[in-house]
């Protein structure tokens, strides 16, 4: 074991603060990663505020993690030292389930290990993010960057990107299909830009106007306003696809009626309950609605290889880990284009 | 044009009463129908009573109807006087878009015709339905019923058994999958006898302890009291499928619950406001909720065959048509087993 800086929260009211935690020494099956970055997602707020219920104290979040390697284990031989990986939401599963053996780890029927609030199967206790100097995580779930990528900006894809990538590629987003991204936050700012690049006729869905112009910079083909009547009567039935990132309860009837006959809804944002659904909007035209959670390890490296190709990153803001406490006060704020970055030298070096 | 005898709500509070209304003569592409039954559909209700705010009356209700052609029109090659067929919930579409080249006139793009309570293209006015002597119908939206079936006990087929098929067939039940049907009721008895004649290992889902033996006489093979709440999380996480038959709000949360990783649950009964689902219930194992609407004419035929192959038919109950306020008041109760039909013997004799 190592003795390493973090930054935690102690309590649900308490800001984050420095923490010195312990890492487990590397195995043989390890990689040891020293973090360069680590995104800011907005589940970290969510944990450090207990809003899901099950929250573990202290709290060191963190699942967007960007770094080089350190040091890896004898059973190691995909990663050497220097290589440049990083770590998403997950550190561990079972491996033998049928979810595991079907590369979807993060539905392990064993319960996957989550990077930060998991139960730590090595040192007991609960396992701490990526808001710290470093992280030992088992070879399996180490991802490959591509070197192409400014890393800073790759961070965000751990999560944001593969929560939006998966669901994409899951339901056979193709060229051509009309495929709208509900919701202009960290997720949909993404969605954005995988449906773009996977040569879909992008339709930004949004309540406010003043997003119009991001939208289209990010790769939107059309902004389609959802409080303006005429025109979501004008798209009614027209959609092969919708992304609904809406991080919060809400009414997705007027999102239903856009669908065309047999066509998907997935929400990836709302962990919540939402508005009554009316059955007709699904009984007229068989349509559905699905959910989505990230995406298993295979689909994570193929996101990431796909980002690649194509050149897809994140849209961040850097931070010091100093500054955390009021990034989350502007997340909280949606007053981030789109994804908060921090930068760990500013933690190493405090 | 024929002057023919028929049954009608005349408003919306008013019972069902003798009433005389024109049928089209026999055009080229038509078949004229001799009504034998008409099944009693919980639509109907809804329909007399404007409970969907479109009704125009006077209402004839009937969309479950079985007779023999008593008249062909020229172009009419498929069926001959004597022949014994069925009507469902569609008299015509418009044959050239999408929906109707995809044998979905369900979903027709310019509005299928609805048996009644539908535009009348050809007489102006309204559609009137089964609850009569005799109907005029496209031989493009005329059924065949297999000889061997009981006719009487078939009428029903041509809704509730469609609606219930058309899910089953659609999402591909198959033999030995882990089926459940939630709700007994005249579409819940169907998709079990359907389910268990696909081969599915049939799970009764209901509140009611005292439905478990005839869930079991019509073929299910496990009955889940979804009221208890240990034996629900006995079956958490493990169906293939549900058929969700219920007719009114509920809450699909529990329900979700029990479907398997990337499952489906098609709702078919609740045309109103569901209660708040929380996404969390989709998202944690990327299940799926969908709707569906009963069935294109290819496929009413195809259940029809089904039906004739595996012997299947509906349980019902006879009535004449002078008592059809009180089938009403008890249809409301769900006081029948499974499905009242109309002789329509009563009606011609009266």
């Amino acid at each position: 074991m190592t003795a390493i800086k973090a930054y935690a929260a102690a309590s649900k009211e308490a800001d984050l603060k420095p923490l010195n935690i312990e890492r487990r020494s590397t195995r043989s099956d390890d990689v040891k990663i020293d973090i360069l970055y680590c995104g800011v997602c907005h589940s970290d707020l969510h944990q450090v505020r207990n809003d899901w219920k099950n929250s573990i104290y202290p709290v060191v979040p963190g699942h967007e993690i960007i770094g080089k390697v350190l040091e890896v284990g004898s059973n190691v031989s995909d990663f050497k030292e220097g290589d440049l990986v990083g770590v998403g939401c997950l550190v561990d599963s079972c491996k033998t389930c049928g979810a595991c053996k079907d590369d979807l780890e993060q539905f392990c029927e064993n319960g996957a290990t989550f990077t930060y609030n998991g139960e730590d199967k090595h040192l007991g206790g609960h396992t701490f993010g990526g808001y710290s100097e470093s992280i030992v995580v088992d070879k399996d779930f180490v991802l490959r960057i591509p070197e192409n990528l400014d890393a800073k900006a790759a961070a965000p894809l751990l999560c944001a990107g593969i929560t939006t990538y998966s669901p994409l590629a899951h339901w056979g987003v193709k060229e051509g299909d009309k495929v709208g991204v509900i919701g202009l936050g960290g997720l949909g700012h993404m969605g954005i830009k995988f449906a773009h690049a996977m040569g879909a006729h992008t339709v930004m869905i949004t309540t406010s106007p003043d997003k119009s112009s991001d939208a289209k910079k990010l790769g939107a083909d059309e902004v389609l306003i959802s409080k303006n009547e005429d025109d979501m009567k004008k798209h009614a039935g027209s959609f092969d696809f919708l992304l609904n990132t809406i991080p919060v309860g809400h009414d997705m009837n007027p999102y239903a009626n856009l669908l065309k006959r047999d066509a998907t809804m997935v929400i990836v944002g709302a962990v919540e309950p939402l508005d009554p659904l009316h059955g007709g909007s699904l009984i007229m035209g068989r349509k559905r609605i699905a959910g989505s959670l990230i995406g298993g390890i295979k689909e994570t490296q193929e996101m990431l290889d796909f980002c690649g190709e194509h050149d897809v990153v994140c849209d961040i803001e850097m931070i010091n880990i100093q500054d955390i406490n009021e990034a989350y006060d502007r997340l909280q704020k949606s007053d981030v284009k789109y994804r908060f970055v921090i930068d760990m030298k500013s933690l190493k070096e405090s």
